[in-house]
């Protein structure tokens, strides 16, 4: 499906709502979350809209999966977490607040717990410096 | 990389080790999680060994998100939560605690929390009755 009216992650794909973003691709967008559970988490979504998991092709679950790994081991370079986690929510009960597919990057550090979202929004300042290392890392 | 010694699921591909299974292909393998975080909890994995999303190939990444996808419906169809999340863990700082690649599937009922692991190992014959329901929704 394309772009869908209201849709906060469609309006960033077509570049009518800023985002600091990671890495694109003809299929994928990479970005910072702005509300992260930890520092660095980052977000995948695949630039068609597609509510959840059970409404993604093939081919583009495919490609979200793979710059998925790609900005992951970019975040373990930059930002040397213990490790990270892969959150993918469906459903407003599972979690999930915007209805159009993403994968979440959580970086994790050992005794440091990663909420489910986090609760404040990020300084944008501080999102932009851990993107370049991010950036820096995928370069 | 192929079959690796002392790997629960590299038994579990080789039948060394008893699984309730829901599915299975030439590339990946889902069955119930003996730990469950919620009922229905469901483990998809590779056949290949591989430790975490950093080493996953191409392609098995993309099989083991397409089956991923296919048991979640089942779920949805046989057992109706209100939702569910994808889990994937990378390192023991992430909750991660066998070495070789998989996703959870964990259903989620509004109200209903679901921690990270269970804690206890659930009955095999709640697991069967659970898993007959998931495979009829899959046929
Ligand atoms: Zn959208
Ligand atoms: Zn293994």
């Amino acid at each position: 499906m394309s772009a869908v009216d209201n849709c906060v992650f469609c309006k960033i794909v077509k570049g009518e709502l800023p985002a600091v973003k990671l890495f694109e691709d003809a299929d994928a967008l990479a970005f910072m979350d702005v509300f992260p559970a930890s520092v660095g988490h980052a977000l995948v979504i695949c630039r068609d809209h597609h509510a959840n998991l059970l409404d993604m092709p093939d081919d583009g679950l495919a490609a979200t999966a793979v710059v998925a790994r790609r900005i992951a081991q970019a975040i373990m370079t930059a930002l040397r977490p213990d490790g990270f986690q892969i959150r993918q929510f469906n459903g407003a009960a599972a979690g999930q607040t915007v209805f159009h597919y993403h994968v979440h990057i959580v970086p994790v550090h050992q005794g440091v717990g990663a909420p489910a979202h986090g609760r404040e929004r990020s300084d944008p300042h501080v999102l932009e410096e851990l993107a370049a290392r991010i950036r820096a890392a995928l370069a």
